[in-house]
């Protein structure tokens, strides 16, 4: 959970939400229930955490503690695909430990935000028999805990990572070895996301071309990464999906997976048409549905 | 016709065959028989003639006169989606005036190539009664002769372009608009080509967006383009396309469209994975048909 200052060729926003938690949950909601695990300080507004809880987002795993929230502050300049980070202050976040009650530990779908390796593992220790587990991760952790990244990775299902990390990560130059080198690590599933252009799905039995949808205007990229995984894994969880899938009905498993990513591009769509989470939260299910039927018909040979 | 001396992160190749009309025809002959027109020097190699009319290319069109063939030299570093051009002899090709014998002149597809507009439209006034037009052009006519293109466009059915130029043509900075006011110029079919990321079709009944074929290793990206536009205007001819489809019978002609722009995007795959036109030459039917087959797999959500 964060507080973002970001400037893109759109405009900026000041000190507005932000935070992969937020914009995962939020996504996700649209699909089922959510559990948040994740740490503010004491200025994080109230009616925020409440707002979520009005949506089927559990928050009781958020801890409020003293001192300030998560602030992180970058810009975008002609390429949207790239943030510039100009400060982090860790603040709060940067002595967080999450500790899971026992309705936590018994989640059957994890998502494991992009945060020290460290902690995703520690998350995973305690959760008791999750059914299917999906992960981000980015360079700064590729690069400073490659080791730890890789301890996690080994318990991961579905990696969503971008195209220059899948590169980093792997050692390889060409996508479709740094595929294949990052499924040895663990994931069976890896997403590449690629930003403007949409996503790639990697399932050992297929590849899926999923494009973004095309907005009039991107005011502001930040979130669509978290908010495609959170509509992702939300879509996968409505579909009561697990990792038997894979090996009891692999074709009907690649068939879900492409619906989830597809569910997962149309929400980025709308994340990038306003600052923070301002399009998602005035987001109805049926522009949602609208869009997603629109992103379909764009991709059929009819 | 060209030379063309390139250098990529894969390596470099210099003086060997190149120029649009290279490209085009030889992607176009898999579908359907090709009228050539050229101009090449004294040195353009008759071996290569002699090797494009053993596909049904006819290369009667195509000039022999005194002088050097036109030669382009270019690289790409890390974007191979912008060639860098070093530099351009123009040769031969600065005196080229396109005279069409009688054969030509009743051609029912036409496609103008990325050449002067004031060529393009001279082309037009000389086929009596084209079904079809499409055509290709480039930043350099764009901003040169706005007035010139602009004519030409008048009369072009279908316009492949890249993602800048649009933006450059229509003085829009956001795709739907840009595609709006291009429709307005003339051309109400839009192929806007995206490099490594594929293409998007744009018609007065919807958008279709195609990905690139995933190949392992890009070696050089020239004429990916223009084997696009080969194939893709191939398959139109092999498919006895014309314009009165697109009010006959709208959604077949969208469908067509469609299947057009993935066999373009198919055999733009096969270019960039080797240097000239060597992939090309080597390709088989098979090879074509599973490959378009592979990406149409990966674009199905089943």
């Amino acid at each position: 959970m964060a507080f973002d200052s970001v400037q893109t060729p759109a405009g900026k926003a000041d000190k507005v939400l932000g935070g992969s938690v937020n914009y995962f949950s939020v996504a996700a909601s649209f699909y089922a229930p959510v559990q948040v695990l994740g740490v503010v300080g004491e200025d994080f507004p109230k009616a925020h955490l409440e707002w979520l809880s009005a949506r089927r987002i559990d928050t009781t795993g958020v801890k409020i503690v003293a001192g300030k929230t998560f602030h992180w502050v970058g810009s975008y300049d002609g390429n949207l695909n790239e943030a510039k980070t100009l400060s982090t202050a860790l603040n709060v976040f940067e002595h967080f430990d999450p500790r899971l009650d026992d309705k936590h530990k018994d989640a059957d779908i994890v998502f494991l935000a992009n945060i020290d390796p460290v902690l995703q593992t520690s998350v995973l220790d305690q959760v008791r028999k999750p059914k299917l587990v999906a992960c981000d991760s980015m360079n700064f952790w590729i690069t400073g805990k490659p080791d730890e990244l890789k301890k996690t990775l080994k318990r991961v299902d579905i990696l969503s990572i971008n195209e220059t990390e899948a590169f980093l990560l792997s050692g390889e130059k060409n996508l479709n070895l740094a595929v294949a080198k990052i499924r040895e690590m663990g994931p069976s599933v890896i997403i590449v996301k690629r930003g403007e252009y949409g996503a790639m799905l990697f399932t050992p039995k297929s590849i899926f071309l999923a494009p973004a949808y095309p907005v009039d205007k991107v005011i502001d990229p930040t979130g669509a990464g978290d908010s495609f995984a959170g509509a992702f894994v939300g879509f996968l969880a409505e579909q009561g999906a697990s990792r038997e899938m894979a090996t009891q009905d692999p074709a009907g498993w690649d068939r879900l997976l492409r619906r989830a990513v597809l569910a997962g591009c149309t929400m980025a769509s709308f994340t990038v048409q306003d600052f923070s989470l301002h399009r998602l939260m005035r987001l109805e299910a049926k522009e949602l549905v609208d869009r997603q039927n629109a992103l379909m018909q764009m991709i059929s040979i009819g």
